[in-house]
């Protein structure tokens, strides 16, 4: 190391140590940690990693890049209807890291640690070979046999989105420059692809009633598509069902192309549910009372497929179920 | 992607999906996977990530690469004597990658999981930003309360190891050709440091017999003094006592820096363990039953701090107790 830098293990115990709340973590001071599970429950695990210039900006925040790490893994549980309760972190630092740089970092995954009710069970720190890599290992509970499923979806199930779909995707956009963003809202949709907010509470309403659930992060037509074929059924959405955030709506006046990054640019981690007809009018109401927004956009229909995309005419409206991926 | 290759789905879908063969990871077409506990049973967890040019050449062979990967975690698991069963992959693909590397990569994972009777339960994959790089959470069971901790040595309790010590990181020097390398058993000593062999034999006769453990991954001495730490004591080890292949001998007898490389060099993935007095003839008699050979080579002491290594004269030998990083 040229600068005078902690060495790994000074940087465990000073950043990361703090973070191993669980006594099951051992204060990080062991080679593995141990988790006993709760009888009754199911453990739920997911595995996302992110990587500087593909997932976000080498210069963005620390604290930001923190947070969208373990967010996206969070938004994974959501969609499960998992309770999330602890992760671990392996992280790949870039020779340029600094110490002030990683104390931000840390705080960030402190701040989330509080919001989210989750801990740091264990993970491994290196060097790079190249750019910041973050690979997480989150870990939520669900009551046995509750994890819900992309494959439960039955035809006449209607379909609802949480929150607004394409913020993330055109808050990239605008920061690429690959779309004008002086519309009311840019700002609000920068932070949105900079900040995710995993639906974590949703994840009760979801075991209650919905048939199968997932959340968008590829892209809103292309994760349907998982579902449907998860599920063997296919799907009928109406565009101008899509609930859309004001700047959104504003990007999308101003230019048509906004369109297919809306519906499918990625990035959203909202919730899609399926939801029995029986179960519409519960599921709403809880959801409204856990404080999520939830929007009908369609119906699951049993012709398999590609979910097929309307206007308000009826007309379809093309739409690659390509979904975005990060590769 | 400038030539043509599968995409992330295909890419999982070919290679990915046929290693996931227990029900709780869905064909790997879902967002999550789900593990119901046994009762009875503890879940340990460890995650270990590894870089091109950090923990492995670019250009090995890529079934060795993904072994050493998945290997590492085993060995950590072995350590605190729990059972490996399943582990998530996140695996950042560098530009250059290629179908039939990946296939081979694969292949290494698929020929390991049969080995160690292990089964890919989930993971991610996207671009790299430089290197391969790949982040493995290995799960592992211990019956309830049994997990081997680096907490539990007592003064008078005897230190072994398993195997031989100092292969891996002398396989390293030689690959590099910071020490000349035409002795005999230079093969044996790249091939360990390319295939560590994690201990899995050894679980449960730690279980049943250390007071502590680890695996040794950082070097013997540095590794030693974590358990000491945790431990809160100290102890001696004579240098001669620790067991070395033919090929580890012949590169010492020919350059005595070799010596600080084999008690400090790490990537040995054997196991330190110390057992007390009255189970050390139990402890050596089923390690033997179960192949692994075991090596006593010194006692814990009441004196705490880094451990002591003494020549057969009874001379302290200046070994840095500062483990080797990957950092």
């Amino acid at each position: 190391m040229a600068k005078k830098r902690p060495g790994e293990f000074a940087l465990i115990e000073r950043y990361f140590r703090p973070l191993a709340t669980e006594r099951g973590a051992f204060g990080l001071a062991d080679d593995a940690a141990l988790y006993r599970q709760r009888p009754g429950d199911d453990l739920v695990l997911t595995a996302d990693v992110v990587v500087a210039g593909v997932h976000f900006f080498a210069d963005d925040p620390p604290e930001s890049i923190a947070r969208k790490a373990l967010r996206v893994n969070l938004s994974d549980l959501a969609g499960k209807g998992a309770e999330p309760f602890a992760y671990l972190l392996s992280l790949a630092l870039p020779g340029n890291w600094t110490e002030a740089w990683l104390k931000r970092f840390a705080g960030g995954l402190a701040a989330d640690q509080k919001r989210y009710g989750v801990t740091l069970l264990g993970g491994d720190t290196t060097k790079a070979a190249g750019g910041l890599t973050i690979a997480i290992t989150a870990l939520g509970r669900v009551p046995k046999g509750r994890m819900v499923l992309r494959s439960g979806a039955r035809p006449g199930d209607a379909i609802f989105v949480s929150g607004t779909i394409g913020d993330g995707a055109l808050g990239l956009r605008l920061r690429q420059g690959t779309i004008v963003g002086k519309a009311r809202g840019a700002r609000h949709l920068l932070d949105r692809y900079l900040h995710p907010e995993p639906r974590t509470a949703l994840a009760p309403v979801l075991r209650g009633h919905a048939s199968s659930a997932m959340d968008v992060s590829d892209g809103l037509v292309g994760d349907l598509a998982h579902i449907c074929e998860a599920s063997g059924v296919g799907a009928e959405i109406g565009a101008h069902l899509v609930p859309l955030s004001l700047g959104a709506k504003a990007l999308l006046a101003a230019d048509a192309s906004a369109l297919a990054t809306i519906l499918n640019g990625g990035d959203d981690y909202e919730i899609i549910a399926t939801v029995p007809g029986s179960s519409v009018a519960a599921f709403a109401a809880e959801a409204k009372q856990a404080g999520v927004p939830v929007t009908r956009i369609g119906m699951i229909v049993a012709r398999k497929g590609p979910p097929v995309v309307r206007d308000t005419a009826g007309k379809v409206v093309k739409v690659s179920a390509k979904s975005h991926t990060h590769f």
